[in-house]
């Protein structure tokens, strides 16, 4: 029996095969790693037998490439990683890899005769679970690898420069991978969404308008520890009870606009003892938005009232920060073009911000960068629970197919 | 020089050199432990030289007893422990020990003749930091021994049965320890406040009104984990932010009353990461209040809240209690014999409940009892910086035999 959705089922079929590569039970396949090796040498020969000319570069991304026999034609690149969180799902990623493969696969088997070169990478450290990187792999195709990263540990004391060269990769080629911005026609992304708007809304694929910048910091609340059945609560100076008050903050502010997300994941009180008033609380914030400066404006709005709760009860507040990182907006053009590419398969474009960070983010410093992003049950992710149909990964496959061909028109000499 | 108070002289002199017998760095005095042996064994000999009928009892209490020459008298008590929380300070308990030990003293060198026997006991497991107990050694001269409690083990997995023979103690010969109520006069005990109250009164003792019921528990909120930057706002069920909400509900309704408390003094997030929201929070409650009809009530306000804000927020909301401790007045006749005694040193008697549990609960089962706090500096207990004045441990020594004496004058034949 044939599929309805052929695309999406290779999709699927192929990604089930791909999650055989895991460094551990469950899925975990961490950067460098041997699942990570072992799935690299999967989708390479993929792409081989695909007819492109691939390899693995000096950081380990996968490259396959399909020349253009436009002289001096600028390079499409479509991509997305290999890497995963640890006890993750199998979408998050090689979706976007897949997707990229298959797509290709289809527009050769049609004929497709493209003004541009498309190139699929498979990269290799988007999550940044194993070394203190960000988006490494990307950034060295976008020549912005910080080469303080290879000096990076991992938590079995292994440098990220050691795990490179055992992997096969080259720390002395990374300087070599840098794009120019010249040469690059730009850059698209397929992703789960991992979240549930998609879900709601009944769509099985959404554009991405931009990749949220985020504020993540530590807050330390002081107050003063007590026997619990012996101050009065009037005389209390409890940490913890400010804490409280202060995530209602954070959760009341974040949710002031629609484009703003606050969060506190982490809190802890000490001495942390039922029988003891605590002494000190700590909690995380990470506060995200799509626009820098209503960001800006929420994470002081959320500082001063926690400066303020803190200043009413007599406790000490300190907020000290630990990742800053810009928006970056999406290509209004490339957008445009995945939004026709949709409505062409009668589906109504849905505009979404991105919260979470993607490879994308680093592509744009070479080029315009799109992500479409792919429906996934409950929005759940980074979990083996992460799913989504075939039908969507069809789906999928099909806007990247035809908006390919629109930039193939729109480009053609 | 002789000091102005040669009675807390006395007392701070020997509570200092007490303070020697550790179970490791600082002051940490486990009931059976070598430390508790040592301090045990220095409390005997104190009481030996005080010309007392001094042992240590099935349980390793010490006990040093003054006969009357009064035929079949009864028998005043007065004591507290010598066993501490890890990391403690030195008044905790040997305070009454030895203030105990000091006013016996002056009783006899005044040539006191009392129509009732005194018997001074110093406790080991007020505490209960060792083994899984309630006052136990209390609760032996009670005749309220829980026999399951030999069976209970410590961190090391040595039961409480066997640390009592290595210790000497003889757990066939608990139940000879009960003392008949028909046999008892009273208890009278001396302790740090371990509270702010009477050092915010300028006040030297108070006099205990009752010692608070506890309920003691673990609240745990299920919600859903999900990424911090892709689930909207209004699409969460944050189990942290369901906690923190329900934290303010906590400190709020225990000061709705002057007569009540309300802690939380543990929380946790979990998974715990700053990017994940929270699928489920773990947080203590520690209720208290010297009025059982009060503390209930309070307990099920602060339940009935939690349980709205989680229906509220559609994440779920368990309470499971691990304690519920019924309030122990003090005996109205004892308090009144410690005001009077006060009076009579131009204290203004202060009547205030003791959060904290004592082992005047365990004695208050076979007789009248009674306890005398002692202002600690800035409240602050169970900590190296406990802190009294050797002029309140005077104050506390005089108090005591003034009430001893009245007692005296009161059931002279």
């Amino acid at each position: 029996m044939t599929s309805p959705h052929p695309l999406g089922a290779r999709v699927m079929a192929l990604i089930d095969d791909l999650s055989r590569h895991t460094d551990g039970p469950g899925l975990t396949r961490l950067y460098l790693s041997p699942a990570h090796k072992a799935t690299a040498g999967a989708v390479l020969g993929l792409m081989r037998a695909a007819g492109l000319d691939a390899r693995l570069d000096a950081l380990g991304t996968v490259v396959g490439r399909w020349d253009s026999t436009t002289p001096s034609a600028k390079t499409l690149f479509i991509g997305s990683h290999l890497d995963s969180v640890v006890d993750a799902g199998r979408y998050d990623g090689p979706l976007g890899v897949i997707a990229g493969l298959v797509a290709i696969e289809t527009l050769r088997r049609e004929g497709a005769a493209l003004p541009f070169a498309v190139e699929l990478l498979a990269f290799g450290d988007e999550e940044n679970v194993r070394f203190p990187t960000n988006l490494s792999t990307s950034q060295g195709v976008a020549g912005r690898y910080q080469t303080a990263w290879l000096d990076g540990k991992d938590a079995q004391g292994v440098t990220l420069r050691e795990a490179l060269v055992a992997f096969g990769g080259d720390p002395e080629g990374i300087a070599g991978l840098a794009r120019k911005p010249e040469d690059t026609l730009g850059y698209l992304e397929i992703h789960i969404e991992q979240g549930p708007l998609l879900e709601a809304e009944n769509l099985p694929v959404g554009i991405v308008s931009g990749i949220a910048g985020i504020t993540r910091g530590r807050c330390r609340v002081t107050g003063e520890a007590g026997h619990a059945g012996t101050v009065p609560m009037a005389m209390r100076r409890d940490a913890l009870a400010a804490a409280a008050e202060m995530i209602g903050a954070v959760e009341r502010i974040g949710a002031t606009r629609t484009d703003t997300v606050a969060t506190v994941g982490v809190c802890e009180a000490r001495p942390g003892a039922s029988n003891v008033i605590p002494a000190e609380a700590i909690f995380t914030l990470d506060a995200r938005s799509p626009d820098d400066v209503v960001r800006n404006a929420m994470v002081e709005g959320i500082l001063a009232e926690c400066g303020a709760i803190a200043a009413k009860r007599g406790v000490g507040f300190t907020f000290e920060p630990f990742m800053d990182s810009p928006a970056t907006p999406m290509d209004a053009g490339f957008q445009s073009v995945l939004a026709e590419a949709a409505q062409s398969l009668q589906i109504p474009p849905r505009y979404l911000a991105s919260g979470a960070g993607h490879d994308a983010i680093a592509m744009s410093a070479i080029g315009p960068a799109a992500m479409l992003f792919v429906r996934c049950k409950d929005g759940v992710s980074h979990n083996p629970a992460e799913s989504i149909t075939e039908a969507d990964a069809d789906a999928a496959v099909r806007v990247l197919v035809e908006a390919v061909k629109l930039l193939g028109r729109r480009h053609a000499g």
